[in-house]
């Protein structure tokens, strides 16, 4: 088969490795650049002995005639480092992926103030895709570039997603209680990320502001077609990926089937596994995978609705949806090496 | 010091060697018999080497006789067991504390249908107090028989009784997402429990309907001096102590200071700790020890009230409690024996 | 491509879903069967969910007809079980990988003394091809019959192989310390690996004896061409999968290149990863792959060696060798469905 | 009763959090200083929450003369810190415990070969008091500067005391394999010791040589009466607190009875708890505690001995023991306030 040429900027972080791991057995890809400057000169396989025997590349300083030369490049650095590299690579006709959160706000002035920095090039932010294939899967074909979703506005989304669409919960008062594994939080050292820090331990953080508070609520917003009210909570949980988002809605028509809905909404969809009524998805039915899987709830047959979301944050939430909207970019089959299931236990 | 006779009806689960845990460094306790049926004749010390050079005792029969010479005994047994035993022990003046959920629901119909059995004692159920010192003190002085509550209801009712009592949150919408720790589910041979299907993993569970859905409503009920509409969410965490409530009510007065109404109503309980407004309490905040911390929050300065509220589940949630109750009932100081540290990291 | 129909009995444990796991995603695989008693009727991806989209086939009863008309079967039973198949199966001209332990060791006396039965068929023992790869390969090719070798005995053999073979070590004083994770205990329910007992906690166990010292005994013997002296200490590790085998050995001759002797003995082989001198490789650098990484050290200079071995006890300790057993005999690719990278984190 | 005032140099880190839970509870100590020059100003409490409502101390910048007004000082610095305190606290009378490195090793040329750096107070090292208190106990009683032991060392240098003073293993080829818990690698921001690197893996580090090799090597030269030959092979293992070192000897007299000798050579000391033949001690059974728990066996009746020693690093292999030291010191008694049962689960 045909590959097409494809870099990775900065690729030391979990999203990078992850990116790697996925790449290294997708059959369409040819990984041709891996850039870093802090790592520059190093083979991967010495920092991540995990991919010896996969990938032989080493890390190499960012240079823009060889990343201009690839068919598409994966951004995963940290925030504020696509928006300078874009530009270039959209003029050199590169297809651009960012990982980070540079393209996800179409506001450019809530970006500037949660992201607290200037944006290097607000005119691209219009064009950029927002990547979540179920709702933007069309334009994802055509996009040039695209913004990849945080991982908890993944999970969030999809699991708001049918219920705001056929308008049957208040949006006025709309909780997303969400938890994540501790890779979420990247690679740094950082004494809050120890192990002894946060193992046997549980804990919720940045309640009174999130950096994904506002890319939730853009999403949110255009599934009701108006403003949403929502609470978004945040914890972390002592384990390496996944995310588990608890939702709660008030119905405001309890007539509807909302099984049915769920399965309706994503029968056609790869990696959306809605459960079988009754069900508690647990983050491990997804280690590893691209699948979100989610489960719907009325406790006690009462006007609230609960509904279940859970993601490998490193996957459907980061690396695994950007190889999705690569191979929409590409026309390539949409499951091309995602298709392997979940690692149990 | 003077001592009392205590014994301790079903000493192997996880509340059993926690009480032991804890009543083996209380000055004012002499353990003088631990009962299983299983363990009879076994030295605790070899079934939890923990304890070994701190419990002497062995395993023993149930046997009426030495249990009626206790002045006080615990039992920490599976649900149905505490309402077989109970009369016996309150008619020779033996002062009871029941860690299981015997005593707790008033409404007996409701405890039957919920604990799928029927209660051996619904007359003695009246006349147990609900062992929340925080509410309860002053009744659980003078009383013989004591419903030790569970571990959620603790942190969930801690973390809702200023608002509610106040009245300044909509009652008919409130959520309880809650997680816990893996021993909250007890020391039985579980396949659901074993560390290969929990570690690493994060779900929801009993989503449905959970028993302690009525328990913790009875209370709310009680504050709010009316029926509460409650969703209750409970979630399994892979880590072995701590429960971690998110609660969730929509502000009626959004002119009320919060942080200080939370201060002012905990101000002179030994075992209610309000953080600091901003703060995010960690489960491994009061892992070992009696404590229930709070913060709470108002995101974005809005109408909802979001109340973080931690406890170790075999501790406030059970075993130390337990020992609280007792010192209230004995005329100790209310924390003798629980003024430990806890234990970090 | 053509492929093969395979069947599974009892599939309901770990190694048996890990088998599931590969073979969904084994391109000469036609998984046909798979019996479990005790979930017969259940779809495969109830029980397992992180199968759903993979696997469609639900448990049956063991039936010999529907056993017979399979190419090859592979047995992920108890130990004992797979004996009572064997016969008939050869006799069906069906190829069988016994992941247990039945058919390991060749002495039969030595094997009712440990596993505490009378074999079934000791006449079967004899014909019985040791599945280790690296060491039996040709043997394989021809074989009917596979004993699939246990998980430490792979970490093991593998790290002493090389230094016995070329005498380089005293044979009278070897030692194996070895660490498991939990998920080698299986999926029974058991007080002993209950997550509450087991999590951030570590132990050593069976230390008067572990059934598998005798089948590590015999390959050593084999290797060395005489008997060895070994002691072998298992360990239970708060972590899911993978095994790490620290060996020590007593330079005989202290002029070899020992790195180069370990690179030199398994160049060839694709499923053993010689680190460079000075590494420790990590079990997450193979978690989910079949690989099997070794480092070879002297400390200080000396005529100590230590070698560190680790795998997937699932995977190259299990589930992963038997796929590589059976692409062996199948005449396939040996890596067929099992070059994919180690998941990290 | 009579309190001594005591400080604290340098308690931001694990070793430092420790000993203020102990403190805490120590009736004779009453707490008067804790220096950090990062923390200075800040509530002790604030940084560690689990000592809300026990500590009220805030950290200052050092001062040699609040120090010097202390009876006794505890330096929980980094290595190479406290030798430049430690002359001018001898000068003013105040006794010392390092529980750093910088005064364990007799030969101030090893210790600045395997520290790297020159020590500052050469002349003091002989002076220091290696604090095990089972083996130098009268000397600490004297002692005005203690050597606290480091983690490592204290569980081997414990667990192979009884064979090499009774000449009854071979000198020349003993394994120390240890296992560590990841608080022994401290809170200092560090990618190495991050969740998402150690959870669910274990690993061998330093291999080559590791710090507590000459420490553990001159305690055991000092047993045997002469050079012994030690492998010592330390492994990270996902858990937070707890070692665990497997020792392993040739006897050379297999007629003693090993048991029997363990069990007399501490029968007096209350902090070593030799457990029956056949058991292999957790770490957790330590977890919180001063004990260290031995337990010896000789597989198949072989001349192998195997000794099985756990500690929880952060207090028999720190805190703890520095106020042990300081209780036999200070003439209290020997336990006081360390008489605690171990955490479980």
């Amino acid at each position: 088969m045909n590959t097409i040429k494809v870099g990775i900027i900065g690729g030391t972080g979990y999203t990078g490795v992850e990116l790697l791991r996925l790449l290294a057995a997708h059959p369409r890809v040819n990984l041709v650049v891996i850039t870093s400057r802090g790592e520059a000169g190093r083979k991967v396989a010495d920092l991540f002995p995990s991919l010896r025997g996969h990938v032989d590349l080493a890390f190499s300083e960012p240079d823009a005639k060889t990343l201009a030369a690839c068919d598409l490049v994966f951004s995963a650095t940290p925030n504020g480092v696509a928006m300078t590299h874009a530009r270039e690579l959209m003029e050199a006709g590169v297809k651009l992926i960012d990982l980070a959160a540079d393209f996800r706000i179409k506001d450019v002035a809530v970006w500037e103030k949660w992201y607290g920095m200037t944006h290097a090039c607000p005119e691209l932010v219009a064009e950029a895709v927002y990547g979540l294939p179920e709702v933007n899967r069309e334009r994802i074909k055509k996009a040039a570039l695209i913004a990849n979703p945080g991982c908890y506005p993944t999970a969030v989304q999809l699991g708001f997603l049918p219920l705001l669409k056929e308008k049957l919960i208040a949006t006025d008062w709309l909780i997303a209680d969400a938890k994540s594994g501790v890779s979420g939080a990247g690679r740094g050292a950082n004494v809050g990320t120890l192990y002894s820090e946060v193992a046997d331990s549980f804990k919720a953080y940045a309640v009174p502001g999130h950096r994904h508070l506002p890319e939730i609520s853009q999403g949110l917003d255009g599934f009701a077609g108006k403003t949403v009210g929502l609470t978004f909570v945040p914890h972390l949980t002592p384990m390496i990926r996944g995310i588990h988002a608890t939702l709660y809605g008030k119905l405001t028509d309890s007539n509807t089937d909302i099984q049915l809905l769920f399965e309706k909404t994503y029968a056609n969809e790869p990696f959306v596994d809605v459960m079988p009524a009754g069900s508690h998805p647990e983050t491990r039915s997804v280690r590893a995978s691209n699948s979100c899987r989610i489960a719907v709830h009325r406790p006690q047959g009462g006007d609230t609705v609960v509904v279940l979301s859970v993601i490998d944050n490193l996957v459907k939430g980061a690396a695994g949806q950007a190889v999705q909207n690569m191979n929409i970019m590409c026309s390539f089959d949409e499951s091309l090496g995602l298709h392997t299931p979940s690692l149990m236990p």
